[in-house]
């Protein structure tokens, strides 16, 4: 695979000097650790952080913004950050009034984030924690990965941290936004790491994995490629079925390109989720396609819907600005 | 190659129906012919239409919205509409105050909407026409390609025809606005076409092509893969010798990923080129990255820059709206 780099040693490195200047000034980089944060946080403002492991941008860094989390700490590729990346980038974006901690369910992540936690809460800076764990192709619901349903957790949370006043209304919000979304993603070409070379996984000629997860963890299964809309059928009947969604139910929907994905096909995917959700008398409200959760080039796309209330509408639909998303009306 | 589809033989137009879809009830189908147009478009406003083949999304129909296009006439795969629909889409979208064609420029399109310019004036229906053409990797300056740079152009239009009142003004403030565009790709591996499922070029394994056209025309020179560095200087040189750009011109960046480049090889590319440009004293005052205009699948990506004075800065910086892209501030 031809990869655009200068050194794989310092690919994370390279990659958070072009990811500060592509925030025109808005983001600045978090002094000696793989941080960034916005350079303007207000006073005595609930912070939002957010993070995770590189290989999966523009999440979660390119979702730092107006309206949307305050700082990220940046691992390497496929690898939580480690602890001291996130005290430091949680210390320098803290404004007085504690930090939610936002991130995917990950045994590494839960490790990282809790060790950063404690040493914050040993200085008196108060932290909560949700684990966005919406990936319905994991069975056990404590064990749950979190996937590209993110993106609402994050929107979510952003506006909620900009506009309530402590951080214990902050952590009930988004609980509850994150336990009301639900994603599974299909994989049909492995994506190639930046900095091994290597392929996640292999799949043969005529397969595809549905349930994949994005560091190629196994799905729910390998089968013969199908049609756009058996497939999406597949994916929607185990998404709806868990939470479970029903009739008259208000969603929004977010159709994510895993890597290398055409814009075509997932139009043509959202063709048929707009007729299977019309079917079932779910109203969708907001629809995004896009490039949000990515396993480096990896050719394939989950969904995600997220039930919503008069609540959950309010804070989606807040505008907001970041170099991934923006939304305004 | 896995493609996520349902048939062939009705892509485009199963496209189309998850495009509408994606649009959250802003945009609605042309009676008749592959053509979309905003919902609502006001009285007496300078229509703006743009178009050209499919697999390019998410142009040219992803950049219909707010301060942005009105209606899109949509071609099949790497082919221009036809007449019929872009004399459709003008007829629906026209609200009495003229169309502004804005197109990139290649033989089947300039053919196309010349005619349907011809049959639109035949009935007293001005149109005027703007063709996008800011690939220095062609020489001919006649005979120049439009590639991602329509992205500047498409934003500069939409503000420029929300807010003048006539068409020569608009075509005035277009016209500019595309001489002051200039763009280069490089491809690293070619796309493979949903509707033959065949590639659009070959590439030896450790071989980059600088300079190839969006469908795969050839560019300046096939060589030895580059560092991120090296190949971004390569790249910038040409751009800003032809212009030219001078020290202390402002300008604005695009990185256009042309379908599977990874986000971090854009950031990683990014980071050089703010170094370049600082150095020799270009200020960048706005920088988007992202899938803008693709070659389906492509690996590869384009940079383009606007040389902008205080006229372009007001209409680029004004906001909008679109599946594809949004602005404000």
């Amino acid at each position: 695979m031809k990869h655009l780099i200068n050194d794989r040693h310092s690919l994370i490195e390279e990659m958070i000097e072009g990811l500060v200047a592509a925030y025109n000034g808005t983001v600045v980089k978090v002094d000696n650790v793989n941080g960034i944060m916005r350079k303007e946080i207000k006073e005595n403002k609930v912070t939002l952080l957010v993070g995770g492991g590189s290989g999966h941008e523009p999440i979660y860094h390119g979702l730092v913004g107006e309206n949307m989390a305050d700082a990220a700490a940046i691992g390497n590729i496929f690898a939580s950050p480690n602890p001291e990346i996130i005290y430091e980038t949680a210390k320098a974006s803290h404004r007085g009034n504690g930090i939610l901690f936002l991130y995917g369910n990950y045994a590494g992540d839960n490790l990282n984030f809790d060790i950063a936690a404690e040493m914050l809460e040993d200085e008196g800076i108060k932290v909560k924690t949700v684990r966005i764990n919406d990936d319905v192709a994991t069975d056990d619901i404590d064990g749950r990965r979190g996937i590209a349903g993110l993106f609402f957790a994050v929107k979510i949370a952003g506006a909620a941290c900009a506009s309530v006043d402590n951080l214990d209304e902050a952590f009930r919000i988004v609980s509850k936004a994150v336990s009301k979304i639900r994603s599974m993603g299909t994989a049909f070409e492995p994506g190639i790491m930046l900095n091994t070379g290597k392929s996640t996984f292999t799949l043969a000629e005529d397969e595809i994995e549905i349930g994949m997860g994005i560091h190629g963890e196994p799905g729910v299964e390998v089968t013969k490629l199908k049609s756009s809309k058996e497939l999406v059928g597949i994916m929607l009947t185990k998404i709806i079925n868990d939470l479970p969604f029903n009739k008259g139910d208000e969603v929004a929907l977010m159709i994510n390109d895993l890597g290398s994905f055409t814009n075509m096909e997932l139009l043509i995917a959202n063709k048929a989720i707009a007729e299977f959700l019309e079917q079932i008398g779910i109203k969708n409200l907001y629809t995004h396609i896009g490039k949000v959760s990515t396993t480096m080039d990896m050719r394939g796309f989950s969904i995600s819907l997220i039930q919503l209330d008069e609540e959950l509408k309010k804070y989606l639909f807040t505008n907001a600005n970041s170099i991934a998303f923006d939304f305004h009306r």
